[in-house]
């Protein structure tokens, strides 16, 4: 698919609040957005239709979802059925079991692919240093270094014009990122951010107690996880 | 599955003859090998029945092949059967259509990740850039930056005990490395080098060229491919 002069961006979409804002930021800056969603082995398929879900609701030019099954491997409670989700809550500064080996790394690597191939000029993340500070790789200092590679990496990154990564909510709290999904208008209920892949949201694991808490901190109790009795 | 105290290494198996003669120098060097192939949406799978040869032939500890359909987007000749393979022979410093977009970072940032999963303090990579110099994924200053990025994207990266990149050929001619190859015993004759799917290599895709300069170069005709007629 050709999209003549204007560069497309290149969202990676995994369903959950923070790469769907980022996904809505794109799209009101006026961006032609390609999305990218993976099915990579993970516990459950709730956030693929939630990616689908917010693909559609912001009517984005193409929606890929690749396989790529790291579960092969697994290393990683989301990867690995024999592990269990951490439900006791966030542990700071200590990487929970819920780390997929380097996930992002993958990610962002095969994002650079798809914008190669559509001349896209940037690759929105949601990756959020904040709440997950633990994780070697959503700080600062690691988009910074993929930043370098990137600009190496492809034909027109060494021309000078390659792919910039943009992951905008990288400094913000997640109540921040709750606030400015309502203000774009985002659909909330229908982002998936639980570790579990039951009917209903856990409520308990560090992924649904971060989205609580930020929903329940801007007045919107109403969006919160109703965990399972 | 554990290794105990004994670091394996990661080996990347494309089939063809430089990422054979790199997993078989890490052989030789005591090293215990996991394999790892991606079934990547290209033209034919006679390259991954190649790997799978060698790997036996090398009777390493485990060998992964991962589907990951690149094919999707796209974006070359090796990956969208409307493109032509090239058959005129090398052009220096251009970038052919055989060049995959990112497809040398989409692939070593799944070996950090198997890496990661299994402990592995080495990534072995059959890259070359003498042969290759307008691939932009192939040189020392792209691989280089890699490095710096895996030091930062894992846990075991942070703590100074990452995996390392290593890349033996990087700076090797296709004729030393054809000669590494029959010193290490490694049986040529089941790698698979052509760009081409047919039953025989076509002897005139740049990789057929390649292999097969080197190997009259060192006065092994009987190895080179037999081109269609």
């Amino acid at each position: 698919m050709s999209y003549m002069n204007n560069n497309p961006t290149i969202a990676l979409l995994s369903g959950g609040l923070d790469s769907s804002t980022a996904a809505a930021m794109a799209i009101e800056q006026g961006k032609v957005v390609i999305g990218l969603s993976f099915n990579y082995g993970q516990r459950h398929h709730k956030e693929l239709e939630a990616a689908k879900s917010i693909a559609n609701f912001l009517c984005i030019a193409e929606h890929h979802i690749l396989n790529i099954n790291l579960s092969l491997w697994g290393g990683s409670s989301l990867t690995d059925m024999s592990q269990e989700i951490p439900k006791e809550g966030i542990q700071k500064d200590i990487i929970p079991n819920t780390y997929v080996p380097c996930r992002n790394t993958v990610f962002i690597a095969i994002g650079l692919s798809l914008a190669e191939a559509r001349g896209a000029n940037q690759l929105i993340l949601g990756i959020n240093a904040m709440d997950y500070s633990g994780y070697p790789d959503c700080r600062p200092d690691y988009l910074e270094a993929y930043q370098d590679l990137a600009n190496l990496a492809s034909k027109s990154g060494r021309e000078g014009k390659g792919t910039k990564l943009w992951a905008p909510l990288i400094n913000w709290n997640k109540k921040d990122i709750a606030k400015e999904a309502l203000r774009l208008g985002l659909p909330i209920e229908k982002t998936w951010s639980c570790y579990a892949g039951r009917e209903k949201a856990c409520g308990k694991c560090d992924s649904c107690r971060l989205r609580d808490e930020a929903l329940k901190g801007i007045g919107r109790s109403d969006l919160c996880t109703k965990p399972e009795p």
